[in-house]
C-alpha cells in the first residue's frame, strides 16, 4: 500500500475528468494457429486516430506469469497492488456480487456447490452430477425456507442459486467473523468436512454456520444428486480505503454486469445504472458527466469472447467499442485510458498471465511512436511496461491532480 | 534500503573512473503544438556519436506518475530510494541549502514567509502581498537583531532572506528537535499557528522556537504588510549513509548552484567550487581528475529553459552541453551517464512524471539500437526502464566496481 500512501499524499482536486475504458479481457496472444489477435484484426478507424496522439504501453496486472480473477485484475486498475494481503477479495463475497447480491459491511458470504454422497456419507460427486440451474432455484429456495424455519437466533441468512451446481449463502448479524474453514474436502470417498474456525474468533459464527448448514442438508437429505451441501471462501468485504478518499476525487461506476459494479462499490464509487454495451453507457456517462471526476466504464463481452475461444466474436465487438468512441471522446474528458483489467486469449479460452496494451491520452501524455491500439504497438510505447496497480499515478498525474514529491 | 546495502555489500574497489553528467529536468515531452522535445530537435553530434557506441535506457524518478522535486530527483539518482521516509530532505533544509547557508548533522531549519495579519491577528495575505526580495533583507536583518538581542540560552539562530516574501531560519544548539508543526494555518482569516511539538521530543525545541518567533515578529510588528511569520517544514540533514562508504569510491560533486551542492554533500560528497555552466564545471572536473572515482557534475539551464516554457533556450544549452563533452570524454572515463533528475517539459513549465532519458557508456555497456540520446530512442535501448535510484548499480558494474552476487 506505501506506493497508494504516496499517491494520496499527494492527491489535489482538478477540473479535469479521467476517463478509464476498461476491454475485460482485451490481451490476446499470437500462435501458430491464430497469427493476428483480436485487436490487431479489428478495424478499428478512431481507436488507431486516438492512438496516434497517444503514450501507449502495457500493464501486467498482478506480477509476470499471473494470471488475475476478475477481483484483482481489477483492483489493480483501481490502483490497489493486489498482491497486497488486505485487497484480497474472498471468493464469497465476488459471487455474491457477481450474483446481484447486495453484501453489506459486517455480512459474511460463502460460494456453495451441491454435492452427491452416498448412504455412507461419503462424497461421491462434489458437484452432483452439475446439476441445471433449475434445480438449483428449487433446492435453493427448498434451503431458504428450512433455514428460516430453524431461525438461528440473530442470524440473518440469505441464499441464492447460481449457475448449476453453484449457490451462495450471506449472512448478516452482529459479530460475524470469516474466519471459517471450507467444508468442501477437495476429494471424493470422504464425507464433507464439518463448518469449523480457521482462528478462535470465528468460533460463535462456525456454531452458527453448522446450524444453518443442518437445516439446509435436512431440506435435501431425500435429493438423489444434491443431498449435501459443500462450502468454500468464508468472506467479508475487504476494507479498502476509498477511491474518492484516496485522491480527493468523485468516482462513478458505469458497468452493465454485477460483479464489476460489485467491485467499483467496494472500492468506494458510486454505482450508476447503465446498459450492457458500451454505446448504451456512455449515454449513461453523458448523462452524469457534472458529477464526477473519474469514470470507470466497463466492457464485458470482449473477455467474453475470448472466454468461448470466439475470436471473431472478439474482433466484432472491439468494432462496436470503436464505433462508440467518439461520442464519449466528444464529452471532453481530460484523460483517457483504454485497456484489460487481464488478457482472455481465444486460443487459451480463459484469462491469461499476458501483459495488457494500454492506451492514455491527456495534452502531455508523448504522443509516441506506436501507432495502434494493440499488443505488439505497444511494446513500443512511451508508457513502458509497468503493474497495473501503477497505472492511477499515471491517470491522476495526466489530468494535473497530483502535487510535486518533495521540494 | 535493500537494493542499497545489496550494492554495497558487493562494492569493491577499481581504478575505472565514473562521470554522471546529471541535465537538470532534460527530459521533455512531445505535445500536439510541440511535435519534438528539446532533445530531438538539438543538434548535438559528440552525443549522438556517443549515443551510438552507448546503451540507452529511460529512469523513472520515484513512481509512474510522480512528479519529484529537486531533492528526491537527485537523491535517487545518487541510490538513494526516494520513496523510502528516512531518505526525505525536509523543505526546510532543501531551502536553506539553496540559500548557501551550511546545514550542519543536528542543526534544524525552517522555511519561513512573511505574512499580514489585520488588527485582530486574522490572516490576511500568506504571503505579505508577495514584497520584494529587497524588503526581506531589510526585514531579515531587523529580525536576526532582535533575536540576538532576545539570547535564547543555548540557541544559535540565523536567518537568511531568500526570493520575495521567503526567508530561512536555522536554529544550531545541542538536543534539537525537528518534530515541531508548521506555524502556517494554509487558510487566511485565522492567526497563525502557536509554534507547537508534533511530538513528545520536540516540546524543548517548541518552547525555545515560540521565544524566537515572538522576538521576530516583535521586530516587524509595525510593518503594514510583512508584519507576521510562518514557519514550515522543520526538519534536519537527514541521516544518509554516505556514497563514499556505501561504494568504496572517492566522490566528487561540481555543480554551480547551491541546492545541488547542498544534496550532493547530504550524501557525503566533497563539494568542489565550479562555474555555472558545463565547460566550465568540466575545467574544473579536469582539474580534480586524480582526486576522484566518481563525478556528479550537475548542469541547471536546462531546467531553467523548460520552467519558462522556452524550448529554444532548452535547445542552445543542449548545444552548449554537447560542445563541452569531448573535452570531458578526453579525461578517460571509464564509465559516463548522462541523464536527468526528472523531466521539465517546456509546455509544461515545469517538472514532471515523464521518464527520462539515460545514456550509458563503457567498454562492456551493450551498445543497442538507440542511435540518439533523446525521448523515443532510449525507448529501444539496452537499458530498458527503471527506477532512478537502480542507476547506481549499472554505473558500478560498468566501472569494474561490484563485485559477484553468490557463488
Amino acid at each position: 500500500m506505501k506506493h497508494q500512501q504516496l499517491l494520496a499524499r499527494l492527491a489535489q482536486p482538478s477540473e479535469h475528468r479521467i476517463v478509464l475504458l476498461v476491454l475485460d479481457g482485451v490481451g490476446d496472444v499470437r500462435t501458430a494457429e491464430q497469427p493476428r489477435t483480436a485487436l490487431e484484426s479489428a478495424a478499428t478507424p478512431n481507436l488507431d486516430r486516438l492512438a496516434e496522439a497517444s503514450a501507449l504501453g502495457r500493464i501486467v496486472p498482478v506480477a509476470p506469469g499471473v494470471t488475475p480473477g476478475s477481483g484483482p485484475g481489477h483492483l489493480a486498475l483501481f490502483g490497489y497492488d493486489p498482491r497486497e494481503p488486505e485487497v484480497d477479495i474472498g471468493r464469497g463475497v465476488l459471487e455474491a456480487l457477481g450474483l446481484e447480491m447486495e453484501v453489506a459491511r459486517g455480512d459474511v458470504t460463502a460460494r456453495g456447490n451441491f454435492a452427491t454422497a452416498g448412504p455412507g456419507g461419503e462424497l461421491t460427486d462434489r458437484r452432483a452430477g452439475r446439476i441445471p440451474s433449475e434445480e438449483s432455484v428449487r433446492l435453493t429456495a427448498a434451503m431458504q425456507r428450512a433455514v428460516d424455519g430453524a431461525a438461528v437466533p440473530g442470524l440473518e441468512v440469505t441464499l441464492r442459486p447460481g449457475e448449476g451446481h453453484r449457490f451462495v449463502l450471506r449472512l448478516r448479524g452482529e459479530g460475524l467473523s470469516p474466519a471459517l474453514a471450507d467444508t468442501d474436502p477437495q476429494q471424493l470417498g470422504v464425507a464433507p468436512l464439518p463448518v469449523r474456525a480457521a482462528a478462535p474468533e470465528g468460533e460463535a459464527t462456525a456454531a452458527a454456520v453448522a446450524r444453518v448448514v443442518a437445516a439446509m442438508e435436512g431440506a435435501i437429505a431425500g435429493e438423489e444428486r444434491a443431498n449435501r451441501v459443500l462450502l468454500r471462501g468464508f468472506s467479508q468485504l475487504p476494507h479498502l480505503p476509498p477511491v474518492g478518499e484516496l485522491y480527493r476525487l468523485r468516482a462513478g461506476a458505469f458497468a452493465g454486469y454485477p460483479l464489476y459494479r460489485g467491485v467499483a462499490a467496494a472500492c468506494g464509487m458510486e454505482v450508476v445504472p447503465c446498459g450492457k454495451r458500451l454505446p448504451a453507457i456512455v449515454e449513461a456517462v453523458a448523462e452524469r458527466w457534472d458529477d464526477f471526476d473519474y469514470f470507470f466504464l466497463h466492457v464485458k463481452q470482449t473477455d467474453q469472447a475470448g472466454e468461448d475461444g470466439d475470436l471473431a466474436a472478439k474482433v466484432a465487438h472491439l468494432e462496436e467499442v470503436d464505433a462508440a468512441l467518439p461520442r464519449l471522446l466528444d464529452l471532453g474528458p481530460g484523460v483517457v485510458a483504454v485497456t484489460g483489467d487481464h488478457s482472455t486469449p481465444a486460443p487459451l479460452r480463459g484469462h491469461s498471465w499476458h501483459p495488457v496494451p494500454v492506451l492514455l491520452h491527456g495534452p502531455h501524455c508523448f504522443a509516441d511512436e506506436a501507432r495502434r491500439f494493440d499488443e505488439v504497438e505497444a511494446i513500443r510505447g512511451h508508457l513502458g511496461t509497468f503493474p497495473s496497480y501503477q497505472l492511477m499515478g499515471l491517470l491522476l498525474a495526466n489530468a494535473g491532480r497530483l502535487a510535486k514529491f518533495g521540494a
